[in-house]
């Protein structure tokens, strides 16, 4: 590849985010085709016109099918509420586009199968937007515990919990209703498993439980029922054996974007929270006992690649930059390199592990990942 | 109460700690009657006399029985194994003295029913040995709670981790054997429960899940299988319908006292973790939006007892003040004065929400505490 | 203005840094002319070719002249060795351009003042790249001052802690000779000052030490005398009569981007480090008494322009998001609008107040800053 | 010796921290004389009484000399206000005591330096209260830095800051008057000094700045000049010639009893701060490079001696179990054993370098310490 033609579908927290990353992805890595953004696809023509302009974009078309079909496009980001991802991977993979779809992958777990079948039908990449897994403190957790640094692993705790809904006096929202899901379950979980699947592999058995802090919604009649649950927490066991848990809120006052990761091996313990991603905390049996604790060691340009961003130590990067990251690991699959990333292969498993959860929670028992 | 005699049977860790709260609650309070070190009981009589002049008891016997029988004694510490506590606190308060027993109560859910049932009858004040509630900084959070400042709470997680079990190399030792009870559920489950009880009430029900990290361990002969599990998760439900879990473990390497609280309300969140005891962490919604954010709280004069120790603030109490804070209150029990502390009437709603806990994981089911 | 024609000079850790940015401000923010990067300048023609191919640039050359020539390009980033600042600044100024000049000015102060005297000349935008400035973090602490928020300010502590010349069996390189000026001190004084000029304004009087950790470094034939100082420890007032000092420090074994802020206030303080930036530290007296504490308050969309990068809270702007509002800043002066910047105005007060600082230090005593 | 009798003299912060720590010393250490509370000294007879009841001393008297002259007393504690040092250590001194005053030595050098002789000409242990140096953490740093462990040490930073006279609106009190010494250089400063030598030895020269946030007060009938200084600034060389300075205020909002102290090496460095008395922070070159970063330390039993106070790491100690050390560590010096602690010969050295300081800032430059 020389160059790559990007197409972009939807210009909202993803979508802006999107544009940023595939506009520095070269400058950043270099080691990269020429990046054009080609096509921006938006809900009218208007609001496509304006965001193409504001993102560098070349063409603007409210139709995102003109997005597929621009033959000048080779990959395409669907950014769009999740309800239209099936429609618009499988469109774009059968039009021979690489599909890059924010996470999850559909709202229903058999279409989420049917995403896959049209990305192992098409031959193209077809990858998820998990960037948390993306962030050199975690690849750098992952080279670690694959050195064995920690021991064998027995326990790990995940917690992920923001604050977006806590306030029991706002209204009755989209959100509070089912047909979005379960709630903190499927909104938030699959961050926590794409962590787990990127550190450990899968989880083979899960015992879920969920709760709706604020039963009941202002409304500008009276109330309505709050159809979702904020929180879930689920005990777990990975296919090694090791025990845990991920638990998941979104009324956790105060947490604003807090992923809690606690690894506990043989060894040592290793611990990470993404509010404050640029550091991990590494605790180590090998360490002189009278002065063994936890360390926290802060990211630097030999965690890769935090090296392409900046060239000194403990200077911080950001969200965004995590973006820029998965695009170059999408670039990579693209071209059939090895790639830290969760394609839809990957991604099913997540969707699966998320569905044992949700049956274990309705029928109160543990419950076997298919 | 002119005077208090005390008699004290074990001088291990708890034993230790005793001597040293007994020696100090007066001169740290003041306002309690003088307090007289004045039968310690041991193994044997030479251990005991050795003690009785470290610690400063003015007697000493190798028979515990002698510590109950003497008429100078109004209150009896027992700090000695689990599987004693029954037969002594049942011949103490039969004796006519108050008791002040460590906690759990008893290895077995009828032992501890007993012992309650002799305290009961004797109309004696029957305390366990739960310092971490007396923290001033523990006092104060319940404070908040109960004045609704972070508003109804909907959602509770506690952790408590240590590592000296941690070393998988470590040979197979008596708290590996499940005559010992479950292993991390009830050694250490008890302490998160005393913390609910005291900020929350009771637990309804729970659904527990325990792991073995380690399944077996060196013996001089060879190797044994480990009978206890030294990891438990527990999701519950408190009596107002939050949810929450307690997770514990014994195998959490870097962890030496950790004892993670969040506190989740409507109107704010609260955090406190043991290691560091001295301070807790408090989020208000009623902070102006820009600055708002999780504060440190320092204890201070103004959180009570703290004052009795240092009048200025930030300057730290230890873990042997606990202690002595404890013995406060248990004198205002033996007085008939209102108190913080978790009598045998408390303790046992523990021990049932314990036994609780372990049928649950026995049935692998959700278990209503009775 | 329509559209920005950049050139840039230079493409080391500060030129990518530029080159990135200036990709991204639009995207970023929106609401700025279509700025096109336009033409880029290295030492030689070839890096310039490969330079200007992987960060975007139209055109590429091996002469700087050549870039400040150009009719396209209407602002020029220079990114070059201090030595170089004020001949390419001076043309730069002098062919009409706006000039961007990463900081300081210049290695003597006599050619910093040459170079205001250029930009006064040219009426154009000549700003400085002190990006710290720039967090939105900081910017709303300069905020909270402004308000009154914690009272009036009586004493500021900053300290600018680095490890890169921390190793004794590190080589001598070209940092060590006095070329380069006093060391730690212009190599990192002036951005704690940039910080004191932005949120207090000027430094009234200094007291300053200095230091050699290592005075000799090996060279591959033996050693050398070591001509800087990687430590300055710096006693002022501010002209408002405040106290405090600043330190900075190259040889910090573990710091590796430290800046931390301690400002105290008649009614609270505020604590602030960059190798956090995505937090401050607010205490306030006009809390409950028995709540006070620091509170850490993570960036978020209130903390403007934060919400141009991510609309959700606590998820961290990385460090080359500042460099991105900085030139957010440099085209609101281009456009004649008013701009939290450093320009070549303000900056010479920085580095006259750095004059002084190495007077006092050669003089042993306190010292006034013109 | 088989019995120590205490005599003590004041009975505010310090004295209750001294009883407390007399009553506890034998039961926590046990290889120690039996430890007998003789004779409480107070301002009258009806306060002494009361007080000695509370704290468990056999006699009472409300004029101190008829303590020194109890023949039962072996050893005299005096916590009266810094005036009475000189005639109060004088007397016990001559009569044969051994004495332990709290720090400062005296308001003026001179009455020091008499402390100094008539300790001298007594033969009798003189030591002074600095109680930080008895920390196990610190013990510990003390250890490492004479292993080599972080290098040679070239820069040392210490802060202490509290925020006890921050208020402006609070009134005029005898703390602001010139009798009582500079403010808070002499009050706060000789604590970074006993770290300092504890640590490092000698201080060799000084450039000392003081300031006054809030230069008048209030009065009952209006308002008063304040005439000591909150705050004091103190750039410094160690004998061995690293750099570093002492900062002090009294006036820091949200500090309650921070001494934050920065030690930075040739191989590595150590953090400490005393509102986290528990825990130290250690950064060791010689850890793997990509996993380097400051380790948090929690004190533990191996941290000597933290053991014979608490059997479990993590646990705690608290402020008046410093106490407590520290007269082990004086009886050690009765005994004539090594001891850590600062003997009136020591502390003469701190009080000499306060004067050295408050000439340096009467005279503005540099000042050797005698």
């Amino acid at each position: 590849m020389e160059k790559i033609g990007v197409g972009l579908i939807g210009t909202g927290f993803m979508g802006k985010a999107h544009a940023l990353a595939w506009n520095s992805v070269r400058p950043v890595f270099g080691d990269v085709p020429d990046v054009r953004l080609v096509h921006l696809g938006e809900a009218n023509e208007e609001l496509a016109q304006s965001k193409a302009a504001e993102f560098g974009f070349k063409k603007a078309s409210g139709d995102w099918k003109r997005v597929i079909a621009d033959p000048e496009v080779d990959v395409v980001s669907i950014t769009t509420p999740n309800k239209f991802h099936l429609e618009m991977a499988r469109a774009a993979l059968a039009a021979g586009k690489h599909v890059w779809c924010e996470k999850p992958m559909a709202p229903k777990l058999a279409e989420a199968e049917e995403m896959l079948a049209a990305a192992r039908a098409s031959g193209k990449a077809a990858v998820l937007g998990y960037n948390y897994i993306q962030n050199p403190a975690i690849r750098h957790i992952r080279k670690l515990l694959d050195e064995g640094v920690i021991g064998t692993v027995n326990h790990v705790r995940i917690e992920m919990d923001e604050d977006f809904l806590a306030d029991p006096e706002a209204p009755f929202q989209q959100r509070h209703e089912a047909i979005n899901g379960w709630g903190a379950l499927d909104d938030f979980g699959v961050h926590p498993l794409s962590l787990l699947h990127t550190l450990f592999g899968r989880v083979a058995k899960v015992m879920c439980d969920m709760a709706k802090p604020y039963p009941t919604r202002k409304t500008p009649d009276g109330e309505r029922e709050v159809e979702v649950f904020d929180i879930a927490t689920i005990l777990l066991r990975l296919e090694n054996g090791a025990s845990g848990y991920i638990a998941v809120s979104r009324t956790a006052w105060g947490r604003k974007g807090r992923i809690a990761i606690q690894i506990f091996g043989a060894r040592g313990s290793i611990l990470y929270d993404q509010e404050k991603m640029n550091e991990f905390q590494l605790y180590l049996t090998a360490d002189n006992p009278t002065e063994q604790g936890f360390r926290t060691v802060l990211s630097a340009p030999h965690h890769k690649p935090y090296d392409r961003f900046i060239p000194a130590a403990g200077h911080n990067l950001g969200f965004n930059d995590l973006k820029v990251i998965e695009f170059r690991q999408l670039i990579a699959r693209m071209q059939g390199e090895p790639s830290v990333s969760i394609g839809f292969e990957e991604g099913i498993l997540i969707e699966r592990t998320i569905a044992a959860m949700a049956r274990s929670f309705q029928q109160s028992k543990w419950t076997e990942v298919a």
